[in-house]
């Protein structure tokens, strides 16, 4: 593709505005750019088509000035919060949007894994590192984590945000987070059966998801851990799954 | 009742720990200390047995270490956040049990209509004011809210809770909440029907509750209102209505 800028970022999608389901900033109105890629395969992965190479070929290599071009429209040409999310939007090099995001008076978040350091991760406005329970398959990298701790600015709001499927995450939650008192932490109970590429209209059991909302929540008031903040995806239960919202 | 001391506080309930379900603190593990009295009768009120003076039997005169020995049952005597409702709590004398709650390492969250300020706001770690909107039947007195605004401490977080159940409760809040652009903002949906004294089993119909949280992210996002935050009631949506969580 001749157009294409030098410098570009793997989007696979951009959308909202609707609100923030999930962590420190639930029910946030936020537009979110998805970047596409991803270097974890989390075997509950809820957003395949920006992680998988197969989909490589929807992922759109876009400049940092279209992406806001497209966050302004939806907009409507009003400043507001910009969720950047992946895939792992930590593999990007999201400098220039975040310089040009800022001087159009947008906020930015950005969820990571914490597998990937960033110096721009200065400039975000607020960060959640979402390090993957023993669940997902994946391995805790702690110098990473720190790493990606360190590269945040002073005034960057950081959090932990952690997914529970079973007692072992827990277990490995509650010694994680000790280790970083400070740092606001919030659990979220893991969707068991996420929409998939090949399932995007599969509907939501919320019994289900209720039912592992109240497990945790019991858990943590049972072991007073105090510090947890207990949310669900918000989105998952009332928009069942569904993409783009 | 002999043994009641002088200044004694009517408590409807205590419960918890359970996770706050609105609000800035949603998902903070809590417990509750619902008092028993009211000086409003909103047409949708979801706490009839505390608001009701039918139900001034059940409402035990409790001292404030009394309340505290109770939280601290609960709490398992470790310190946590405490979330005073009603009823409308700024009826009682809460300033000993705040005093003696912060000495015990407790923090303290509060809601109130905003009709009755008390001295002793100040002492609050945090402040939810819940003007009724036009659905409720009561009037806005915009004096008495400003009188709360005040007494509120500047270590005391404030913030706006709006509760929407239609179109014109919906453009009351847009222009209140102009008026105080620097209050945090969160709008809740109604709930169309909530539990009563006759019918305290009553089951949600998440469906419709759902419907009306996605009416609310629509008109906000529709209107480019980016500073309002939208949440639900979760535990409603988690609990179905059940008291005592």
């Amino acid at each position: 593709m001749g157009g294409v800028p030098a410098v570009s970022i793997a989007i696979s999608e951009i959308f909202g505005p609707t609100i923030q389901g999930e962590g420190a900033l639930i029910g946030v109105p936020t537009v979110f750019v998805r970047t596409g890629g991803c270097d974890f395969r989390c075997s509950w992965c809820d957003t395949l088509y920006a992680v998988e190479p197969r989909f490589k070929a929807d992922w759109q290599p876009m400049a940092a000035s279209a992406i806001l071009a497209e966050v302004n429209r939806l907009s409507g040409g009003a400043p507001l919060l910009v969720t950047l999310s992946g895939g792992n939007p930590a593999l990007q090099p999201l400098d220039a949007l975040l310089a040009l995001g800022h001087q159009q008076g947008h906020t930015f978040a950005m969820e990571t894994q914490g597998s990937k350091a960033q110096p721009w991760f200065r400039m975000l406005d607020h960060l959640t590192l979402s390090p993957k329970p023993p669940s997902s398959g994946m391995a805790f990298n702690r110098e990473r984590f720190e790493a990606c701790l360190a590269a945040a600015g002073a005034d960057t709001q950081v959090s932990l945000k952690l997914v529970i499927a079973d007692e072992a995450d827990y277990r490995w939650a509650r010694a994680l987070a000790d280790d970083y008192p400070q740092l606001p932490l919030y659990l979220q109970p893991c969707n068991p059966a996420p929409a998939t590429p090949e399932q995007p209209e599969r509907e939501t059991d919320t019994q289900e998801l209720n039912a592992r909302l109240r497990w945790l929540v019991d858990k943590v008031t049972g072991d007073r851990w105090y510090r947890a903040r207990v949310l669900p995806q918000l989105h998952v239960l009332i928009w069942n799954n569904e993409r783009g919202v």
